[in-house]
């Protein structure tokens, strides 16, 4: 490993994040809370030790694809244990375990926490808390990029690790331009939303920390009971940028350069849209009795679908006391999750499509042996490297799964809790069902416990290999 | 598809089935049950389709791989549901669903029940019920083909669809001496167990249904508390027996072939072994507080072990009253399964060797983008074919899996139950958890989720891909 260039990325994400800590200063000098004051310190630190690690550049800038996991893995966990320092400071979360559980939520914009009483925490942590998920949405090395050309043409594998889906789209040929056009599309999403809740009456606060969790598909709520006090016109609006921002980029990028039939065509898109539009009449026709009216059905049914799929988490009801069947659609559109190149979680739209596609041409395979089919996505083959990885994805997605479930099993909580804890938090979604239900939190889980779902959070978020390469003894032999 | 080739095989399959309705036939002569009737008339009635079917040898006898697979997916279906018929006519499980149920669950070695009250059938009926686990157990086309040519030398189409696991090993050259080898090894192993079981003093009458059951890895029992209410030794002896029928039979060919070095060094029968001895000892752990002594400890933890890992089914003791850690552990290894070749159910040992070592050589791939490196298995190189249809087949295992998961939410039933209820019929093991647990039944389903559930035991057993193709409309087009 290039340790050297390894650790000048660290220091540079260390000053990103005292940059980011701005803003919770900002919260806390609005509101005249001293919480601000560990936030200060915390930034303080943050740009010190990014400023040792930065001191001289290292002479071999190359980063090879090794590294680049590397470096996306450890920055991610540096990022979580610096900014789960103002909680453990503010006694806010007084435990670190806790506070690092939290933030690591936060950042892999899963929205699982350990507070039973959100409302006690001040706005400045609840600013900052909400804020992680914006940043980790989009992911912390797209911000880099974009805003600074950090090492030569090697910035790809730091993008391909940070970004989410079986293969990385480069818009433009530039990873810097690609990595702007990113942000500037999320940004405006996230302008577009915060002005529309505004325009519906929600309060200033409340619109940017609900935003940051809906477009960052983050989830943590800044309400005991997440979103069900809100005006049914708010939980609409969040249901539409919830499923925005689930999807493909993209999807986006092609409108922005007037490509609508092309955008229209994306085979992702339809898929994803046809899969909310049809689990939501599902759960519609299910949920009928437990609602009052039929426009109650259809708002609570579609929120909590497009929370799920897009791995945001938010709810406008208790869906853990649901009949069975829209239960388990919710349980299976854990795993479904959001569209590739969104900043969703979940096991991606796509690679359903790619698994699908390759089980139809192993079956025909088996009926006619000597066809010769390649496999298509928006009528361009797809490599056969993408193939392979998409299933050695969904096998070490299934490995790394159970194996959480059963260390989960020693806390001696029902199969049902620890299964849906872990699909919530490898999935980034945060709700499960039963004691982990919407209603719930998982502060109940032992510390080791708690581990694990940060290690599924992370491996979720950063898709499995990067941080799966930490534990592999190679990937620290020095170069 | 070759229509008439396949009806000639489906009246030799309903041959051999009149005859094995022989044996029950012949148990009702020695209890002087009535119910022998009904069997007699089934018996009858399927010699005369046979011969019917089998009027005039197809012309074109060529059996394509897409033929194969039809073939041996509607041969068990056709077979359960005649199997099914006397238990209908004896009035003993009068409602037909229910009656194929539990033949299907009986062939495909699932051992799953729907009759709360297993001691009230006949004698008859009972030996019926365990002697379809032993006729399932190696495989209805394996039989034939060890008694007779049936088609030139394209049998071994029929053989790769019945017989599991990622690649089928031919032991010698001709698929018919390797069916022979295949039985005799089956036979020898069955009877070895009925005399020790005699031996250690259970009656003849338990001693066979208890044999069937074990070595076709079955479970159906003939007592309410399945093995709860046998001595000990025999407890123990099932216990080696279940182990011995999941080693993959490669292992005794090579043992007869006095190959002991190369059988010692089989990687699956290694990692089988080492995963039992591992979770027995984990179980034995923290089941310690609930049995009297460390014997009953060890000798009710590794039957359990055993018996879910070699998808039997059996139980000695009520698991669903364990703490989550040990209950998480029997879960996993439901998946896990058997060795491939044996006749255990489950996703096969053999299968997580290969994905491990995929998602080894992913992660050295991704540390070294420029190794080239072969995944191996016992010292050769695993082609290719394997390792894809190996990664397909878990795709394909997990989309059944949840569909079925998500039909069977529709009884309302907790989703423990649900899962573990498609765990253990698409597993072929029989007792799930909560209330499918060992000591209840499936009786409380839906016929619609019977028949789910039934399509996952047929699914399972044949290993997913015969049945998927039946509902390819492209398997039916006539050649």
């Amino acid at each position: 490993m290039n340790i050297r260039m390894v650790r000048f990325i660290l220091g540079w994400v260390l000053r990103f994040e005292s940059i980011f800590l701005c803003l919770p200063i900002l919260v806390a000098v609005i509101y005249g809370e001293r919480q601000g004051i560990a936030y200060v310190i915390v930034a303080l630190l943050c740009l010190l030790l990014s400023w040792l690690c930065t001191l001289k550049k290292p002479e071999m800038n190359r980063l090879c694809a090794r590294d680049g996991f590397a470096s996306v893995a450890l920055s991610w966990i540096v990022m979580s244990a610096f900014g789960a320092l103002p909680f453990v400071m503010t006694k806010e979360i007084p435990n670190f375990v806790d506070a690092m559980f939290e933030t690591i939520s936060g950042f892999t914009t899963t929205g699982a926490s350990i507070l039973t009483n959100v409302e006690a925490l001040s706005y400045t942590s609840l600013f900052w808390r909400s804020f992680t998920h914006w940043i980790g949405g989009m992911g912390v090395f797209v911000f880099i990029m974009a805003v600074l050309p950090l090492m030569g043409g090697t910035d790809l594998n730091l993008m391909k690790a940070e970004s989410p889906g079986p293969s990385v789209g480069k818009f433009v040929p530039k990873v810097k331009d690609t990595a702007k056009i990113l942000y500037s599309i999320y940004i405006f999403i996230t302008v577009l939303e915060i002005v529309l809740l505004l325009i519906f009456g929600m309060p200033l606060f409340d619109a940017l920390t609900s935003t940051f969790g809906t477009v960052g598909t983050g989830g943590f709520g800044i309400k005991n009971d997440s979103f069900a006090s809100y005006a049914p016109a708010l939980q609409n609006i969040v249901t539409i940028f919830m499923v925005l921002s689930g999807m493909n980029f993209t999807f986006y990028f092609l409108l922005l350069r007037k490509k609508f039939s092309q955008a229209c065509k994306m085979e992702e898109i339809r898929v994803y849209l046809a899969i909310i539009a049809i689990t939501g009449i599902l759960v519609c026709v299910f949920t009928r009795p437990y609602f009052a009216t039929i426009g109650a059905t259809i708002r609570h049914s579609f929120f909590q679908v497009a929370s799920i799929i897009t791995t945001t988490g938010f709810a406008t009801t208790d869906f853990n006391l649901w009949p069975q069947f829209p239960k388990t659609i919710l349980v299976i559109l854990m795993f479904v999750g959001a569209c590739a190149g969104s900043t969703g979680g979940g096991m991606k739209v796509s690679r359903f499509i790619i698994v699908f596609k390759t089980i139809r041409k192993e079956i025909s395979i088996l009926i006619h042996p000597r066809t010769v089919k390649k496999i298509q996505m928006d009528g361009v083959s797809i490599p056969h490297e993408t193939v392979r990885a998409t299933n050695v994805y969904i096998a070490s997605y299934f490995m790394v799964f159970f194996i959480s479930v059963l260390v989960l099993g020693i806390d001696n909580l029902d199969f049902t809790t620890n299964f849906t804890a872990v699909a919530a938090t490898f999935n980034n979604i945060g709700p499960g069902m039963e004691l982990v239900g919407p209603t719930s939190n998982y502060a109940m889980f032992s510390p080791i416990c708690k581990l694990i779902l940060c290690f599924d959070m992370l491996a979720g978020r950063l898709e499995i290999f990067p941080i799966l390469m930490l534990f592999s003894r190679r990937s620290w032999k020095r170069l």
